[in-house]
């Protein structure tokens, strides 16, 4: 089967969608059709169960000039559609085989799938077992998470501008705040199971003085309703409304999420808890203890799709990384997956890597304690600065009577 | 008293503060700068409040040039802070005669409030009183609301920002949730408590072909919890993802809230129950009956200090309907009321215009039923129609590290 020549490419999206995964999706299909070792390009639908299933477009000759590269790339959210799919342990034959049957039946020379951690060990399986098997398919993977929770990249495709909404939208949010004198406890939840990056974005105003939340916390830290409550009181004796931060998966000391008494207890495909409420378990608890009027605001589903408020170089990073994931799938580098580096001086300016897809797969980067204030209830401005240059630019995007207008397959 | 000649203007603003607001004030201020009959401008900080407590600052000379008037018309929320302060009857002559005293401590002949229908209360009340004592303060209202319900005005500043941005949000989460093929219904709660023109903008997407929620439930219609189950089973046999947008203010044929169950019962100054949770309610009433995934999700405070998605057309007539009730308050028009009018024609032109503030206070503007669907569970697109002009246009704002920048007093 080594002999065989394969020459056309598949690409896929997994995991959670973001704002800047259809431009990682550009940067490879820009990629792919500028070379001239590649024949078709296939867009698998609902990543791998598109391959499962046989539900397989052909997307390359969609893409007849700079207009439609740069649709795509301001369309938030997966545009061939996404999974949550566990594969078996590559000791299952049948079912791999059967996979390969469709990339083979494809002549799929080329497998990019774009995805975060959790995807990664479709990656890290697929690419294993067409290793050992000698299958004509290079797989490679790309990252993509606004959680921006990948080891080894300095950060992630749509986290920049996952930040940048959070960071706009929590200094609104601050400043509309501030307009009234009654004291007033407003609690923002933010996304992040696992690591405190996006929550951490909240605080983003501070850095040019605009209004920002006043305490920020995150689940690197172990959450005390006492420490929290004496923070959230010292704060509103400087002023009559205080704004808080916290991530959806703040825990406190017995290891349970914070807003456990509100949560469902379902849990996603790789047992992750389905969380929400957090804010919602504060606010009573405030209420009840401080007897203050207050609010819970969980900015929810715009976090990972607001197309409307992208960072310029989020989006440019996102193409770069694509690029450079079709070269690397051209190269033939099998198992490697495509993270974005920051280089070294003063001067903000990122390049690409590959690095091998099982040093990546199902791990989880925290943010760093020293990024955290000492009393765990505020990050550094240290923290803010590292985030700051990926929010930077915006992009302008068509509208149309009031709403923005998107590529679709 | 009345041959007084005072020839200083003081400006306040008043209820909920909206992404427009400033806009208004910037209008306002630009046309009193510009007249030579007025010396000093002030502002009241919190409202009313503040000139019952005498906190009143200059602010006429702080505005140097144009940048100064563009940065607070692209900052959201009162930028003098606002209050909900219900004044006493104007037979209460102690109350009246100490406010009138801080007006003409400062000199005030032109006293200019903006505000929704219940702010109007208190332009009604000073106006009379002002008028029935021969004060020389000229008192004039100026129109504002997200909400859209004020009678008589065509649309009312800070509407047409709101709009968009829940039209693009909307938009946004109908395009992320068709992302996946899992069965699942999202329910996306929207401002307005009597009036549905918040929610009705939901479906702005549809006028291009772009996503947007499948069924949409407006205050308007009584709310039926059975047909409400119809429609979205009826939508889950068309596609797995249905989103539904509804109004925090729907209520049932026996005359509550739809959510009511998860509602705290508190009441604000004017009676308005505090409302939360229908789509908690909803969600919970969905998976129960239905069994697939839901989610709830509440646009919350963003919709009304959203700076970041203004709608250029918005604050262009904001700022006219401020300088338009800078020249009724100079030409003496006390008890007026500045609002936006459409002009006939196919073509899209708005004017001003000045009504008795008394026709206007605590009044609603319903959505009219045309605009609503026979079944009562979504919106006609002559109603989106109506709605897609007035969020025409992008404004750009300045960013810094990943947060907007914004005047402040």
């Amino acid at each position: 089967m080594s002999q065989k020549i394969f020459k056309n490419a598949i690409i896929g999206q997994s995991g959670g969608p973001s704002a800047a995964i259809n431009a990682t999706l550009s940067g490879i299909i820009r990629g792919l059709n500028a070379d001239s070792r590649v024949e078709k390009i296939y867009g698998m639908l609902n990543g791998i169960s598109g391959v499962i299933d046989d539900r397989i477009i052909e997307i390359g000759s969609r893409f007849k000039g700079e207009d439609d590269y740069r649709l795509l790339e301001c369309t938030p959210s997966s545009g061939l559609g996404t999974c949550r799919v566990k594969l078996p342990d590559v000791s299952d034959e049948t079912f791999y085989e059967k996979i390969f049957a469709v990339l083979d039946k494809y002549e799929i020379g080329y497998f990019l799938l774009i995805g975060g951690n959790d995807s990664m060990d479709t990656v890290d399986k697929l690419s294993a077992y067409a290793k050992a098997h000698e299958k004509a398919t290079v797989v490679v993977g790309v990252s993509k998470t606004i959680d921006n929770d990948l080891i080894l990249a300095d950060h992630t495709p749509g986290y920049g501008s996952a930040a940048k909404y959070i960071g706009t939208v929590c200094s609104e949010i601050a400043g509309d705040c501030a307009v009234y004198t009654t004291k007033a406890v407003t609690i923002v939840e933010i996304m992040g199971r696992d690591a405190g990056w996006l929550t951490l974005a909240s605080g983003l105003g501070r850095l040019s003085g605009m209004p920002c939340p006043d305490l920020i916390y995150l689940p690197e830290v172990v959450f005390d309703y006492d420490s929290f409550l004496e923070s959230v009181k010292k704060e509103l004796e400087k002023k009559p409304n205080v704004v808080v931060a916290v991530s959806e998966g703040v825990k406190t000391a017995d290891g349970k999420y914070a807003g456990e008494g509100c949560q469902t207890g379902a849990v996603d495909i790789f047992g992750h808890k389905y969380l929400a409420g957090v804010a919602k378990a504060l606010e009573q608890y405030v209420k009840e203890k401080i007897g203050c009027k207050v609010r819970a605001v969980e900015l929810n589903l715009p976090q990972r799709c607001a197309g409307h408020c992208l960072s310029a170089t989020d989006i440019r990073e996102s193409v770069e990384l694509g690029k450079s994931a079709a070269r690397a799938a051209l190269d033939g580098k099998n198992c490697c997956f495509a993270i974005i580096t920051r280089l070294p001086g003063a001067e903000y300016k990122t390049g690409t890597d590959t690095v091998p897809v099982h040093l990546v797969a199902n791990k989880v980067k925290a943010v760093p304690r020293e990024y955290i204030t000492e009393d765990g209830s505020n990050v550094t401005d240290e923290a803010l600065r590292y985030v700051a240059p990926l929010t930077e630019g915006e992009v302008e995007i068509p509208y149309k009577f009031g709403a923005p207008q998107r590529f679709t397959f």
